[in-house]
């Protein structure tokens, strides 16, 4: 029990050397890499990027002791940084005070949200965002935060929340552009897309061996930063209007308090809940991708105390919001780490550098931490998925089209909020509207078909309806519509047989609406006949006093109601509950 | 085509005299009934009881062209009425200039929504509200009109939006209680209450035929403010305290423009939506009993049209928000009307009274008026419908109980949301944990059966799981749990078949957790088949690689698949394209 909200109680037990070994060595690696990403993401969030390696320690070390991911790696995530500036910057100027202020309380409220809805097991709330949806929204996420850093890369000032006023404000001040900083910005960028794919084969071509070879492609923007940093200082480029990192302020987070401000509170929950759903989400696929891998599980509803618990210590650390990242934790998976203890490790190694190394970045140029944001973002664009929607299904290329525009044009809360409400829609719309079909039986069978589709046998005075779809309020008024449609067509018929091996659930509207149906029906002297509904169902229905007043039978199979209506082409069908009394139903 | 959009010309060429007459007849009837129905509304609504009559004209003229219900009777109601003083109420002071305008705004706003979704065909969004949503909202708002009213009965004054507030301001003054209101009011409330049920067995022993006896006693209202008007000029009561209806301003309803100020807007916007689908969905629910007793049809979607232009006629002639009322349309139902043209008479009744009638009303007791309403709303308060949710399903009660509480707490605007959001929490919470089991197979027979339910034959290597809901994002993660969580329980599983006889569709999501399910499963070396897809689904699948890629087979039947899995306790199982070209799939 204790070890379901506190899983390092379980996994600490089988704690030895050679896990140690393994995690160490994870957490060396991931350490070098999270550096550079740590600063440029807080860059990106808008905040010093100080604030990026204080995100990265005190959260890992909360997220080791309650996450259930044996290899999640927490920490400042690009997509979680643009929300954060956006939330951040529609209330205070960025450098402000109260703008850092506004990114510690985001981490405090998306904390205590994730926590409570993890208390109340409530991550189904997750499911509102489609795969559609979040691939949309990481798509057009990749754009914003891609245009967002050229401005770095150019050496001038520009802004904008959404895709149109970036891409006007970059294009008034393009010939302000610092060629000192895009001689910098410029290779820096390519040599990290080239190290991408390219490092590896060129490392072994040199002789390393594939594994080492990887790995040290994989610091690839570590030597971007070293070679630009000497770079800097070689040719005094600070001088010259190269931005650099400047002074670094040393030492571990300092302790922080969320604003208690109700007025900044009240502002902030709404993006604050978008940034935890889709922290969440992000975090979870990543956790779910990597556990499968070695046949492990981890446990959703915890996932949100784990990712909770981080983010409140991000707040109580001068941080900011904080979730899984995929790329650092593949990294840390594929480095060999064994057990969350690695991430603890990791949080030592950031916490040494912030110590120790932060003087070293003092010449760290602006525009190589933007290289390697938009080398980083530009791998989350996918241009194959609107395609293959396109031929799968097109409410669903539709839903992601609606969250690509919208959080391109209106910003990123917007796109969340509009790409769940095009999916709830376009789901209510189809749930509105479910298969349906009138059946006949095959010849010499006792099988039941669509009328449309195969040849079968009818009678006039009889129609078999099967409904597809559990009853539920979301299409009680078409059951209504439908099946009086289907009689209103057919002026013979005598008896409806609602055939209901498809029904798993009936709740309390479709129950009104099968009763109004049973009364409209009964009142033109018509039978309604329930058949094959399933036990569960039946069991609720006879709670009711719907079977005595059904206005005709239950019958176990189809086939038993359609042979028995058969013949009976005369008289209104007996009331059911005689069949009761002999047994029947 | 054009009928479609306008039903009266569909109705109008068979019109003759016989329909003429049982139409005027009805008209006669409902216009007797809809005066002081229609001064009482305003009077709920915190409006001039002279908007109320203003809102019995042109909306049912604009209904009797668009409206496809041939017998729904349109205009102020208690529901839409109280939502009305809510919204109002909100932006401006009642009495004041403002307050109208916000009324007739709404009623604009609220008609051009209305009639955007009929052309959209959007009706469907009225599914939001479950039978249990509606019925706990209308059982809240009655007792709240109820109570609202009570101070008129005792000729005091008190407020308050929501039920603690009127409970308590009442309380507050309930000791300065004017006696002769209550000599008026209170005998009035006991009369209507009586003639409800009373009146038709008393006017037939008193010699009436049944059917003259219960349209009298229908106007029992009229009688009541007939008697109390002539009791407050013979006592001279309004010098007494009694406050009464007062001048009402003669003459046709005046042209009146909509407010144009967006911030106006921007504040009624959702009130003027809720109210929308709150007045649709009562008047749909009215119309298409109403309509099938006599075996018509109705068209949703063209009714938002109706309503829609309704509420734009009563808002460019003064009056506020209406829609179909109940007791109204059984009136208009029950005395014979035919066509919508009773309803265009009715306003021509109603037009008259405005003209000629309204100087007798000068007289009329407020606490007249406020009796009609208590009398009139205390019937929309259903108390059998909680236990009847409680025993058939606690999921619906609960929904039920959050819109009775909140409605009745913070009012009937965040009533009707928390309302919807519970519905849909629900739902969404259920959809995300839908129904599965294994299943094995009945001895001697080819039907596949829940292994925890019956006595079935099933073998170690082979898991077989059935899915009895359409494989949608809402439970798309759902799968992927409970699949691999189903084969990490069962460490001699060779192959899964998902028996998918219940899966009515598979959105993109579904089909990326099979994906990903496919994609885990072959890394531990087991097959992943299917059984039983439906046509149109394994058609959608065709047009993706799924199939190809897919680790197993996909089987016609449950049956089949596991007559030959059966065996295959060996190897893994061959890749599918195999079995492709040899045309097994």
């Amino acid at each position: 029990m204790l070890s379901r909200y506190f899983p390092v109680l379980e996994w600490g037990r089988t704690y030895d050397r050679s896990v140690l070994t393994s995690d160490l060595m994870a957490a060396i690696i991931v350490t070098i890499m999270l550096i550079p990403q740590s600063l440029a993401y807080a860059l990106l969030a808008g905040l010093p990027p100080v604030v990026g390696l204080y995100a990265s320690i005190l959260p890992l070390v909360l997220y080791a002791i309650f996450g259930t991911s044996r290899t999640l790696a927490v920490g400042p995530v690009a997509v979680v940084s643009l929300m954060t500036a956006s939330a951040a910057g529609a209330v205070a100027g960025q450098g402000s005070a109260a703008y850092l202020e506004a990114a510690i309380t985001l981490a405090f409220l998306s904390g205590i949200m994730l926590a409570v809805l993890g208390l109340l097991r409530a991550g189904f709330l997750a499911n509102l965002l489609s795969h559609p949806v979040i691939s949309g929204f990481i798509t057009a996420s990749g754009i914003l935060i891609a245009t967002s850093q050229i401005k770095h890369i150019l050496g001038i000032d520009a802004g904008g929340d959404n895709w149109p006023e970036m891409l006007g404000s970059l294009a008034i001040a393009v010939f302000e552009a610092n060629p000192w900083t895009m001689a910098i910005g410029t290779p820096a960028m390519l040599f990290l897309f080239w190290v991408r794919k390219g490092g590896k084969p060129a490392l072994q071509r040199l002789g390393l061996p594939g594994r080492a070879a990887d790995m040290l492609a994989k610091a690839g923007p570590v030597a971007a930063v070293a070679l630009t940093i000497a770079v800097v200082i070689a040719f005094d480029l600070g001088d010259k209007g190269v931005r650099v990192v400047g002074a670094i302020p040393q030492g571990l987070p300092p302790f922080a308090m969320p604003s208690t401000d109700l007025a900044l509170i009240e502002k902030l929950w709404v993006p604050a809940l978008l940034i935890s759903i889709i922290g969440y989400v992000e975090s979870v696929s990543v956790a779910q991708t990597l556990a499968a891998k070695r046949r492990q599980r981890i446990s959703p509803d915890q996932e949100l105390i784990g990712l909770g618990a981080s983010n409140i210590a991000a707040a109580l650390s001068g941080g900011y919001p904080v979730t899984g990242g995929f790329a650092r934790s593949a990294v840390n998976f594929d480095a060999g780490a064994q057990t969350p203890a690695a991430g603890a490790f990791t949080a030592g190694g950031i916490a040494l550098a912030s110590l120790f190394l932060t003087p070293l970045l003092f010449s760290l140029p602006i525009a190589t931490l933007a290289a390697t944001i938009i080398v980083a973002v530009l791998s989350l664009v996918d241009l194959k998925t609107p395609g293959r929607l396109w031929r799968y299904s097109k409410a669903d290329f539709a839903a992601h089209l609606v969250t690509i525009m919208a959080t391109l044009i209106a910003g990123v809360e917007l796109g969340v909020i509009a790409g769940i409400s095009a999916g709830l829609l376009l789901y209510l719309w189809r749930a509105s509207r479910p298969h349906a079909a009138i059946v006949g039986r095959v010849p010499e069978t006792e099988h039941f078909r669509n009328i449309d589709r195969h040849k079968v046998f009818t009678v006039p005075h009889v129609v078999s309806i099967r409904i597809d779809e559990s009853l539920t309020y979301l299409n009680a008024r078409w059951l209504e519509e439908y099946v009086l449609e289907q009689v209103a067509a057919r002026p013979e018929v005598r008896h409806v047989i609602l055939m209901c091996s498809a029904v798993n659930a009936i709740d309390a509207s479709g129950l009104e609406s099968l009763e109004a149906i049973n009364h409209r029906l009964g009142d033109g002297g018509i039978g309604l006949h329930l058949s094959e509904v399933k036990g569960p169902v039946m069991d609720r229905l006879n709670r009711t006093h719907f079977a005595e007043e059904l206005n005709g039978k239950v019958f176990l199979s189809q086939d038993r109601a359609f042979a028995e209506l058969l013949n009976d082409t005369g008289e209104p069908p007996p009331p059911a509950d005689q069949y009761l009394a002999r047994g029947l139903i």
